[in-house]
């Protein structure tokens, strides 16, 4: 039989989730605080319910998910009393312990990934980590979470938190290098453009070899004549991450230098 | 009329071109130091002479790559006498100025990728980077740049320089940046691939977004409470380079901070 559904949001977590969600489970209804944003997702996901008032949810779901902003969860956990349902939140940042003493069964489910409007996700690519407050929570969770995707593990707050970390260099400060190749091209007027093959490649690499292994330029091979030409190039904090990272890439490349 | 080539060098770069050009000109003629490394290229790409003496490279040619790594470049120059033929080296950091009085007809032809004997590359997505002697070796060199390449631009050594550099930041410090996430993930027994499609999304943004745009994190908000927590969980040049991002983004995105 297939889980019964309340998806509690409408934004790019919620509408990712749903969209992922509706051809899996019964999605039973939709709510956002702006009605029309409720109705369109569901409407979107063949849901006949839609609604802009919390005392209006559906009593008899399996799961409700709470995919809402980190600060209006527990305002929605205060509001709405326990149903003996399965209620969750989605957030990376916030505590399974934000339910402790309204709800009897409860998780966290959180999806890894970065959800726009611009660009469509393959939902069973992105890992969900989730977290229940019992054998029982976690089984009804672990097969939602599994219908939806090929990847789900096990993590508490202090590895979502981990996670985080891990993110915030692979994805945010990965792109800002991005930013600072543009300014260096900008200079010289030579479109950003040219790069992204390059760049391409660098992440295509990651799928056979650890990024350590796939590791190249100047720092690896710890080419002082070129690092210090290079560096010579910049200035402000270009020329102090230039140099931060060289150092912290040959660190690790060559451990007699 | 085809271009008739002899390709000098069996690496990752003159494997690239010689089986980028196999289909568009003749390839007349394979050189390594290495006999049969030399067979082994001009087989794979239909050519029916390999050497492994100078002496015995092909006299009426219309271009010769010298495909070889950067030190040896010059030797090659100087003991293979002048026929009149397009001559051009493939490297991003070597002068054209390296042929002078050595070639009367001469260029430069960078391809701004990193080949490698794993991953393949589509090359008519190379970017190529030419600069020539004359208007006659430009207008050679330009005509075969074009038959591999959507993507051909004039670099002398300068912007072959900013190039390199921006190359830098955009594939080996956001590789590093990898590297760092992966070392945060190790401590906690998680496993990198769980980035992967993260990562994959951070640059699939690339194509509707300039990086600046689509910056995201505790940084690109000016969450000093997120980034403080985070500092706090690292250690050493980690720690180090989390603070100097971090700050470098926010001076690009809230500038009263």
């Amino acid at each position: 039989m297939k889980q019964r559904i309340v998806i509690i949001g409408s934004g790019n977590v919620a509408t990712a989730l749903a969209v992922a969600a509706a051809s899996k489970c019964d999605i039973v209804q939709v709510y956002s605080r702006t009605l029309t944003h409720a109705q369109q997702l569901a409407q979107r996901v063949h849901c006949p319910l839609a609604t802009n008032r919390l005392d209006r949810l559906e009593k008899d779901a399996d799961i409700y998910i709470i995919a809402v902003s980190d600060d209006a969860i527990a305002q929605i956990v205060s509001q709405v009393p326990d149903n003996g349902a399965l209620w969750i939140h989605t957030s990376g940042s916030k505590p399974i312990g934000l339910f402790s003493g309204k709800r009897k069964c409860f998780g966290v489910m959180w999806p890894m990934q970065s959800f726009s409007k611009q660009l469509s996700v393959d939902f069973v690519e992105v890992p969900l980590f989730i977290e229940a407050s019992s054998p029982e929570a976690h089984k009804a969770l672990h097969r939602f979470a599994s219908t939806l995707s090929h990847t789900v593990m096990e993590a508490d707050s202090h590895r979502r938190a981990r996670l985080h970390l891990a993110s915030v260099f692979a994805c945010n400060f990965s792109n800002h290098m991005y930013t600072l190749a543009q300014e260096v091209l900008d200079e010289d007027g030579l479109p950003f453009d040219v790069l992204k093959p390059l760049i391409r490649t660098t992440v295509e690499k990651l799928q056979n070899l650890s990024p350590t292994e796939s590791q190249t330029g100047p720092a690896a091979r710890a080419d002082h004549q070129v690092m210090e030409r290079q560096a010579s190039m910049l200035t402000g904090d270009k020329q102090a991450i230039y140099r931060l990272i060289s150092q912290s890439i040959m660190d690790r490349h060559h451990t007699d230098k």
